[in-house]
């Protein structure tokens, strides 16, 4: 399957229009055949050991959206005590989330212990489980993008919290809650760089030629 | 910027055809635009608190490859050592990487303490750094896709391996070794799916509506 130039720059389209959604939702709901491709789509994400370790448990309930909401809270209050001065201020003023406006919520875990103890290719690196549900998370995002869907990653939020709100055995990692819903719009530009919060890293400062290079 | 139903297969197409690759590289470069164009995918990953915590190592020297290529060696033999009867068989004749044959080795790294040691959206969550650095490898891995390129995520080795190999300092963590070029063919199916090691999950298995469900 070869890709055309206007295949090509649909992907682009994606990966460089998906934005962290927290303000824009929409109370529209979603439609069954576009969750079932997002969720298919999340679900054919790479795996080490072709694990799968992922579960998503898509939460609609508003009682369910509101003790995540409560543990958003507990969090991050907890976090604006370690910014300090006007960074503090700010951070207070900023929307982080869209917990209850979302239609849907997503939360995306892994099961390390799916199909047994010793994985191809987890044997070096144990965390590799974990980090084959975030390309669960990244597969969903993008394409939910093309199906002009906001996503916002609420990461400020014990696992604790989640695991109690939505019933997740000890043996399960959460990995990520996500706010699903259509959006009155996206931003240009990620919001944390609009406000000037921090300035988009100069990609070539980034890249190195063959080894590590030291900083300047 | 709404997406067309057209744009929107073109994602879902690299969303599906996206494989992990390890036989069929082909030793034609990559264009430097080419290369650029998918490290700036990957550079436009979502990252906590907009820290943007990679860095990207592009590997070309073969004598640098054949020092990962020794790192895969030792921790594919430790590897093997686990897995018991006929699967330590299967394991020994599986092809799991194309470090020497790729033109291209790309190494995707985090720096904890970039922009200092309070991260929006870190706090709760101390490992979203992480997470930032695999979703820019989800995305450079399907932007391939739709530049025809294949991508081999090699994760049987050690970090100290690729430390060594790649002068990473010892405060940053590797996060992904990947193999990048063109190939003879994308299968159809994972490798792993196609030789019976592990088969697809059913789907539904796999999501639950606002609690997790308990196994039947």
């Amino acid at each position: 399957m070869i890709f055309s130039e206007t295949e090509r720059n649909a992907v682009y389209k994606a990966i460089h229009g998906r934005r962290d959604v927290r303000s824009e939702f929409l109370p529209e709901p979603i439609p069954e055949k576009v969750l079932s491709r997002i969720l298919d789509a999340a679900h054919h994400a790479p795996s080490v050991g072709f694990m799968q370790p992922w579960d998503f448990i898509v939460v609609r309930d508003p009682e369910v959206k509101q003790r995540i909401k409560e543990g958003f809270i507990t969090a991050h209050q907890e976090a604006a005590a370690l910014f300090e001065g006007e960074k503090r201020e700010i951070y207070r003023t900023l929307k982080l989330e869209g917990i209850t406006e979302a239609p849907l919520g997503i939360c995306i875990t892994c099961d390390p212990s799916r199909h047994g103890p010793v994985v191809i290719g987890r044997t070096a690196n144990p965390e590799m489980d974990l980090y084959s549900s975030v390309c669960a998370v990244q597969n969903l995002w993008l394409a939910a993008r093309a199906e002009n869907l906001g996503v916002g990653w609420v990461s400020i939020i014990h696992h604790e919290a989640l695991r109690s709100a939505l019933g997740i055995p000890r043996q399960i990692v959460p990995i990520a809650y996500l706010c699903v819903g259509y959006v009155s719009q996206f931003h240009e530009k990620p919001e944390l760089e609009k406000i000037g919060w921090l300035p988009r890293v100069a990609i070539d400062s980034v890249i190195h030629q063959d080894r590590w290079r030291a900083a300047e």
